[in-house]
C-alpha cells in the first residue's frame, strides 16, 4: 500500500473551506482516498479528515505542514495536525493485575491488526509481567506506596522512560491509579482509559458494586481520554450488555470484562487510525 | 383459556420451601402452568412466581389466601400476593403534551396485547383530549399552577378519581410533573415511569441535553416504579441506542421517543402480567 | 427554516468532483447546510448528498436541474436527482389485518415528525379503517380474491389511485400480499416493506415459525425496497431482539412487533428525508 | 467453596416432579444452591439443573446416579445427567490460522474463569504453534492434504489423542475444516463451533463477503454444537453488530473477530458451568 498523508483539521465554519482544501490537494496530484467532514451546526465549526497518497504528490513530505499553514493556516484560523500513515504512533501500556485488556490489546498488535509499536508495558505490579514477556515487550514496575509518597518520583521515572521511547500515546488498560495532573499535561487527549461503568454514571471507585446496589438492568463500559477531573474526559466509545436481577458483583465483573476489553481497543483503534479529534471535551469520531 | 391462580411470594430462603408450596399445588389438584423462582444468595432470600389452573383445584378461589397465609406465612415469614387471570388490572394514564408513549400503550390496549382495563387518562394540559376520544377513554385535566399553588388540590381530585375508578396501578406517560409523597404513598410501587435517561446517569430535567453536553455514545431510557426519591426507584426496564457526534439535542429527542414508549410498553406489559417482585429498591423480573 | 434543495447523486469517482460541485453551490451563492459524500473503492464509485439554501441562490429553483445537468451530466457520466424541502413526499400506506406499524406511521406523522402527506391508506381487509379515519385518512379497500383471479383489476384500481393522488412512494406496513411485477416498476425502490426477519434468514411466510424451529437466541426485522425478488430488494434498516429457549411462535410474534414498527418508520424517516441512495441492490444511508 | 453436584435432566411434563426431586435433595440433606426449570408447553417436556452440596448429603457420592435412576428414571422416564463440580470437563482446542478466537479462550482459562482443563490444542497448520507453547499446552499438527485423500487418517490419530486425553468436549475456534460424521458422533453434542455469521443466513463458505454481496446493515456470529449437518446444529450463543454501507469485507472480518470471540466463549462458559441442555436440535440454557 502506498503510503498517505493524513490530515486533521478543525476550524470555524466557513462557505468554500472544502472546495478550497480539495483542490488544494488535486490541484498538486493528491490521489484522495478518504474524506469525511462534519459541520457543528451549534457550535458554528467545522471538522474533516483527508487522506491522499504521498507518491505523485507535488509538495515534498516534509513541507506539506508549512504549506497548509501558509495556505489556509491564518485564513480559516485552522487547527490541524498532520500524519502520514508509514510513521507508526508509538503506545505505552499501563498495567494493574488484571490481564484481560492486556491480552485483548496484545493480540491484536501480534495478529497485525495495527499499525503501531509497543515498546513497552509499564505496571505498579509484578503479575503480568509473563504475559510481556511473552510477547517480548519490556515490562517496567514502578511500585506506587500505599500512602502514595513516592508518586511524584515514579511518576518522573516513568516520563523519563516515555520521553525516551518516543511514546506518542498511553493505554491504561484497566491501571488502577489515578494519574497526575503533569503527566496527564504532557499527554492532552493522549491517554486512553477504560472506565468499567456507562458514564456518567457510576464514576469513580467499584462501579459494578455500585450497578449492583442500585438495580440497573444494563451495565456498559467507557473509553475516554484522561483529562484532570476523573473519568470526565471525552468519551470515545462506549458499549453495553443486559444484565437481569440473577447477575451478583461478581458475574457483573466476568461480563463486564468482554464489555471493557472490547470498547478499549475499538478506542484504541480509532486513535490509531488518526480518526478522533476532539473539541470542547467532546470527540468525533470519523468511520 | 382457563383462569388461574397467580401467586407472587418472597421470604427468607430455607430448604424445602419449594417442595412444600409445588407440594401444597399439587395434592389439592392444581395444574401448576408456570413455576419460576429465585434465590438471593447476597440477601439470602427467596422469590418465586407460580401460577396453577383455577378449574379442579380443591380450594374455592375466595378461601386460597387464608390458605396460603395459614399455611406458609409464619412458617415462612412469607410475603405474598394472590392474583387471578381472570381480573384485570385497572390502569389510569398520565399524560402531558406528547403523544409518543401514550399512542404506543393504546395502539397495544386495542390490539387486545394486555389484559388491562384503561378507565381514565389524566393530564395537566389539553393537548392529548382528542387521541383519548378516539380511543373512547375519558380524559381528565387538571392545570397545576406554575407555583404549584393548587398542587394539593389537584392531586386531591385526582386520588378521588383514581379511587372511584378502582384504579389498581398508574403509568406517567411522559408525565411532566413531580407527584407528592401522598400520592405516591398511595400506590407503593405500582406508579410506573419512564425517564429519558440512562438511570442513574442524567436524573431530573433534560436528560437528552445533559447527554449532548457530556458528549456520551449511547443514550438511554428507564422505566422504574415511582419512589418519594426523584428519579431513583426499582428499575423494571432499561434500553439504550447508539448515537454520535453529528446527533444534536434534536436528535437525540427523536430517536429517544422510540426508545422512551418501548421500555415504557415493556414494563407496563410486565406489570400486567403479574411478573415483577421488588425487594429493597429493585426488581425482580420474571419471563 | 429557509426551503433547501437536496442533490443526491452517484457516478463513477474521479477526483476534483467534490470540489467542482462544492465550487458551483458556493460560487452562486448557495449556503451549504449538509454535505456528505461516500467513495465505494470497491465499485469505484462515488456518491454524494449536498444541500443548500433556495434563498438567495443565484440560479433560479425552476432551472437548477437543467444547469446540473448540463454542467456535469455528460462530464461525470452523473446520475442524479434533486428534491425541495418544500415539496412533500406523498406516501401512500398498504396494511392487512395488523394494526402495529400503522400506528406508529400515524402517530409519527400527527405528531409532525415528517414533512410528508399522508393522501390514503390501502388495504386488502376493513379491519383498520376505523384507525385511517380517526387520522382523517381516506381508507380504501380491495379485496383480492382467495384464488387471485381478480388480481390484476385491483392493482389497476391501486396504481389509478396513486396516480390520482400523485404518490411519490409506498410504504407495506404488514401488508399480506406479494405485488406484481408491473406495480413495482411503476415505484422501483420506491416500495418500503417491512419483513419480519433478518434477512437473508427466514425469507417468505411465518418468519417467527421458521426461527422458533431453528432454535435461534435473537430474532429481527428488515426494512427493504421492493423488487420484482421477494424478499430481495436493497435493504434500508435492520435491528434484533435477544430471545431465549422460554420464547414461543407467539411470544415470538409480540416481541417482534416492536422491532417491525420501529425499523420500518427508521427506514421510512430515511426516505422521507432523501437520505436514501440505491446502486446494485444495495442502500447508501446518509446521516 | 464446597464441591456440588450437579444434575441436569429432561422428561415429559408431569405434575409433581419439581416436588419430588427437591424433597428428594431436602430429604437426604442435601443443600441446594441451584434451581432452575422450564417446562416446553409445546412439546410438554419438562427440563431442569438442580445442583445441591456434596457435604453432608447422605447419598455416598459414587451411588448418587444410581438412586435418581431407581428412584424417578422409569418413573418419569427421565433422561439425566449428574456432574460434580470438582471434576472437571476436559476441553480439546482445534484451531487454524486465525489466532483471535484461540486468545480468548486461553486469556479465560489463564485468568481463571473457567474451572476447565486444557490438555491439547489440535491444528493442521504450524501458525499458532508459538501461542500454545507460551501457555505450556501441547500442540498437535496434522495437515489435511488438499483433495482429504488422508482425512480419515487424521482424525483417528485425532480420536486417539482425544481419547488418550480423556477429552469430555471439542472447541472449533475458527477451525476450517468440516469434521467427518464419525468423529461428530463420538461428541454427540460435544463439539462447539463457532460460525461467522448470524445463521441460519449465510451458511458455508465466506460469510462476511455473503453479508457484503447482499447489503445487510448488521453482521453476526452463532456459536452451535455440531451435528453431521453444515451449520445445522443447537445454537447455543449469538450476538451481532451494526454495519453501514463504508463497511468492506476487510472491515466486516475485522469487526467480526470481536463477536466471534464473545461468542464463542460465551457458549463454552455454559457449557463448561453445565447449564447447557439439548433437546430436538434447539438449547435450554440456564442462567
Amino acid at each position: 500500500m502506498n503510503p498517505t498523508v493524513i490530515l486533521l483539521l478543525h476550524c470555524p465554519d466557513r462557505q468554500g473551506i472544502i472546495a478550497d482544501i480539495t483542490k488544494f490537494v488535486t490541484d498538486n496530484r493528491g490521489n484522495i482516498v478518504y474524506l469525511d467532514q462534519y459541520v457543528d451546526r451549534i457550535e458554528g465549526r467545522f471538522f474533516m479528515r483527508i487522506e491522499w497518497e504521498l507518491d505523485g504528490f507535488l509538495i515534498p513530505r516534509e513541507k506539506i505542514k508549512d504549506y497548509i499553514r501558509t495556505l489556509f493556516g491564518a485564513r480559516y484560523s485552522l487547527e490541524f495536525n498532520i500524519y502520514f500513515s508509514d510513521v507508526k504512533p508509538r503506545m505505552a501500556i499501563f498495567v494493574s493485575r488484571q490481564s484481560h485488556c492486556l491480552y485483548d490489546l496484545l493480540a491484536r498488535y501480534e495478529a497485525g491488526e495495527w499499525a503501531v509499536d509497543i515498546p513497552c508495558i509499564i505496571s505498579n505490579h509484578e503479575d503480568l509481567r509473563p504475559i510481556a514477556e511473552r510477547f517480548g515487550i519490556p515490562y517496567h514496575v514502578w511500585s506506587i506506596n500505599k500512602d502514595h509518597s513516592n508518586k511524584a518520583e515514579v511518576e518522573a521515572a516513568e516520563m523519563e522512560l516515555l520521553q525516551k521511547e518516543n511514546i506518542t500515546f498511553c493505554v491504561l488498560a484497566r491501571y488502577m491509579q489515578v494519574l497526575s495532573d503533569d503527566l496527564i499535561a504532557a499527554y492532552p487527549h493522549h491517554i486512553i482509559n477504560i472506565h468499567h461503568s456507562f458514564l456518567p454514571a457510576f464514576i469513580g471507585a467499584d462501579p459494578y458494586k455500585q450497578a449492583f446496589d442500585r438495580g440497573v438492568k444494563i451495565i456498559g463500559a467507557t473509553s475516554h481520554y484522561v483529562t484532570a477531573e476523573l473519568d470526565a474526559g471525552p468519551i470515545i466509545e462506549q458499549d453495553v450488555v443486559r444484565i437481569t436481577h440473577k447477575d451478583t458483583p461478581d458475574s457483573l465483573k466476568l461480563k463486564g470484562r468482554d464489555l471493557e476489553k472490547i470498547v478499549l481497543s475499538r478506542a484504541v483503534t480509532k486513535h490509531i487510525e488518526r480518526k478522533v479529534l476532539t473539541y470542547k471535551n467532546k470527540t468525533i469520531i470519523f468511520n
